[in-house]
């Protein structure tokens, strides 16, 4: 009898490519099948010397070079390919079989593949996978959704491949159908958040600090030893130092300030919008991303007055209180998304461990850092906890954070350098710990104008003010 | 030959009954028609005196009823309800009649249910109606979409029964398929922005000036007499100045402070990231709502520590600046809604006219206000305008208030008052009219984690620099 794989991956562009590497440099077998041959022939001349590839030249002959119940990674473009590649393959699966999408997926199509194979008798196991090509081959983190069947016959593997933080893999499960791809989802949702939240600390150094990008690189190479230290961080100062060859000014300067986005960010917060949750951090960072790719609009208003008489500038504490409002408006990013996690846990049944993402996410990932020991930490203590912010560790830092955090917002608004994410996360916190909203004046003025009724602090029940009649109020 | 009916209303609920009487009152015979024959005889006994109304027990009745033509209105809870009583209708209809879903519909159910019935020969008209009940009975602003074909046909009685402003109605063929819930979802989604900045500046003035709702009242009477004169500051004033008989107390005390929504303004939202249009200002006031709608989180948050020193009041400058900030953040929402108009319009083929749009929304909508006729202006002017705020009104506006504004947003940072909106649109504000925007970091970043490639200011193509390599540019 041949030699069977434990593993195959249909889809050999790089991030596949890499990711069977790293399956094969774990000892693991692995059936490797591209559409075009040519790819798949390439891999295994360049990279057989790495462990053992059973190339398949068609999808029979790769799926009968699976051992049961088969594994079946697949790493194409999300939408449409992947459905077709599914089409292909799951016709030739037996039950107990299963399919792995490592793509960047929709949860909401994940839901739907899981639920239609289910019915096959096949599991589908829709992945979270990030770190990009150097994470699929030196340890990602992996966010695997699907059935705990399927985990236990899979989840061994990519724990194998998977970053590791003393020991323990940047890989759980995170819980049934969409919940992986959701989780991931999040994970780049706060991705933006923080690069945006990072873009403005510079921003405020730079235009209120007077100082030169290569001065804040250093900045952010002290940050990066302290409570900020993140790989984000750590590149940001690697960006910033970065000298143009061909000008010799700075980098940051030689490039269009444009920001592009792939709408990971954009599916979060419409995800969030649907499940309630306030995710202001993320959606300003989106929204940020989206001001700065409209060059008509931005030329057009470039003539706009600026502040008439500028404050003062930071002074020698600005450095100081950039780090503390960075840090504060970070917690907040992280428990928005936190909680959004959570809320579709309970809407969609997942059972999400949220600890349990902060402890994967803590290497292998974009967001990677030690801040997120402290996450795993809070909700290792409390796996109920209502909000990060209410954490000891969080609620310590957010409080010795805050005059410095309030002091940078009136700065940013006073000396017109917009800083949308310290802004609004601040506004956040003291919406979120006000004892009384101006929200029960919206209530009022929706009585008013659509009978839309209101509930009172002092009894149960609805109430209406007849606005248009004696003023009198009726329950409802 | 028995008579018949120029339009026929089937869904006699409050809003379909009023639009029934406002055509009826118009000299239109209306044949009306409700699933319960009922309600269809309730309406015709108590108003059959303000007009001619055929009622039909049955849907065929109804059709019969109505001159060719036929305009069946349908007014039923959107959704599956909109599409079973299409379902009921379209077999009866023939090819050249239309039907009117004058429902909150979602646009993209619009333009799907306006492609299926276009092959059946029948027209599909999604139009916005907005007013409440009481707009529907005396004159609501009416949004129609559909073909132009249905517009000759249907519009002179849309226009009949809208509301006037000098004598011309609130009412416009906004543009084909889905254009016309399409803006009155962004209708609905300014309206959120509008109604957050309103409560921005109630509390401000309560919470940092200390001044009663009673004073507020007062307050914003006095603004409802200036340039914010509108609807919302006006019933503004009326809910903070009514009295609660119970207690004694200010009516906006008892009122439990979680405001509630229906869904339009997050659909706002969701489609302003579909279009990549930051509505940072509607984002803001849906997360606000649904952050004050989360008792369990605010409760634990509520120990979560204010600012440790309280800069002063604003003092006796608090009203006129709070007036500047309303007035400018105002303008930012507005310029956000109708930039996503605009986008809609580009996206979809729609060539709507936004002018057209603040024309119809001067009366009869909820967020009537003269300001809409400067916007009308500005568009009249310059059709192709890149964004209001670049329009010579609202610069001047803008110019002259931003002091005041960026003064409010300090303030509110350094008292601990969420002020998400007035933050939200200053940092939108300052993000439009900078030079540079920090962007190019997360462009570099972007390149450094996952090769993204970026622009050069100083010439085209994309490029890519070898971050984990010679740190050398490579073209991409």
């Amino acid at each position: 009898m041949t030699e069977k794989a434990q593993i195959g991956v249909t889809g050999l562009a790089v991030m596949g490519r890499n990711l069977a590497r790293n399956f094969a440099r774990h000892g693991h077998t692995v059936a490797v099948h591209n559409r075009s041959y040519g790819r798949t022939k390439e891999l295994v001349e360049e990279f057989g010397h790495e462990g053992t590839f059973l190339p398949a030249e068609s999808a029979e002959e790769f799926v009968a070079s699976l051992e049961r119940p088969r594994r079946v990674v697949i790493m194409v473009k999300a939408g449409k390919p992947t459905d077709a590649v599914i089409d292909e393959f799951a016709p030739l699966l037996e039950p107990g079989d299963m399919i792995i999408d490592a793509g960047n997926a929709h949860f909401a199509d994940t839901r739907r593949r899981e639920a239609a194979l289910k019915e096959r008798g096949l599991h589908f196991v829709g992945t979270g996978v990030s770190g990009g090509e150097e994470g699929a081959l030196h340890g990602p983190s992996i966010m695997p959704g699907g059935s705990p069947e399927s985990y236990a016959a899979l989840g061994p593997l990519l724990e194998d491949i998977a970053a590791k933080v003393d020991g323990e893999p940047c890989c759980v499960h995170v819980g049934p159908d969409g919940a992986g791809h959701f989780v991931k989802m999040v994970h780049n949702g706060i991705e933006y958040a923080d690069m945006q939240l990072i873009a403005e600390a510079y921003d405020l150094l730079r235009r209120a600090g007077g100082h030169s990008p290569a001065e804040i690189a250093e900045v952010f190479r002290g940050w990066n030893a302290g409570r900020l230290g993140s790989y984000l961080i750590e590149i940001t100062a690697e960006v910033l130092s970065q000298t143009d060859a061909e000008t010799g000014k700075p980098f940051v300067d030689v490039v269009v300030d444009q920001a592009e986005q792939k709408g990971t960010g954009r599916w979060t917060v419409q995800a969030a919008l649907d499940l309630g949750v306030p995710v202001s951090g993320i959606a300003e960072a989106v929204f940020a991303r989206a001001l700065s790719g409209d060059p008509a609009v931005r030329q057009a208003a470039a003539g706009l007055p600026g502040p008439s008489a500028t404050a003062g500038a930071g002074g020698a504490d600005l450095q100081a209180d950039v780090e503390q409002a960075l840090f504060a408006s970070k917690i907040v990013a992280y428990a928005q998304g936190f909680q959004q996690i959570q809320a579709a846990s309970t809407e969609y049944g997942w059972d999400i461990d949220p600890g349990d993402m902060a402890k994967i996410w803590r290497d292998g990932c974009i967001i990677r850092a030690k801040f997120l020991d402290y996450i795993r930490k809070a909700y290792d203590k409390q796996p109920g906890l209502a909000s990060l912010l209410v954490d000891d560790y969080f609620l310590d830092a957010v409080a010795g954070a805050q005059d410095a955090w309030r002091r940078v917002v009136a700065t940013a608004a006073q000396q017109g350098i917009p800083a949308p994410g310290f802004a609004s996360a601040l506004a956040y916190y003291d919406g979120l710990r006000a004892e009384r909203l101006p929200a029960a004046l919206i209530q009022g003025q929706r009585d008013f104008f659509g009978a839309h009724t209101y509930h009172r602090v002092d009894k149960p029940g609805a109430f209406h003010t007849l606005w248009a009649g004696d003023r009198n109020e009726v329950p409802a």
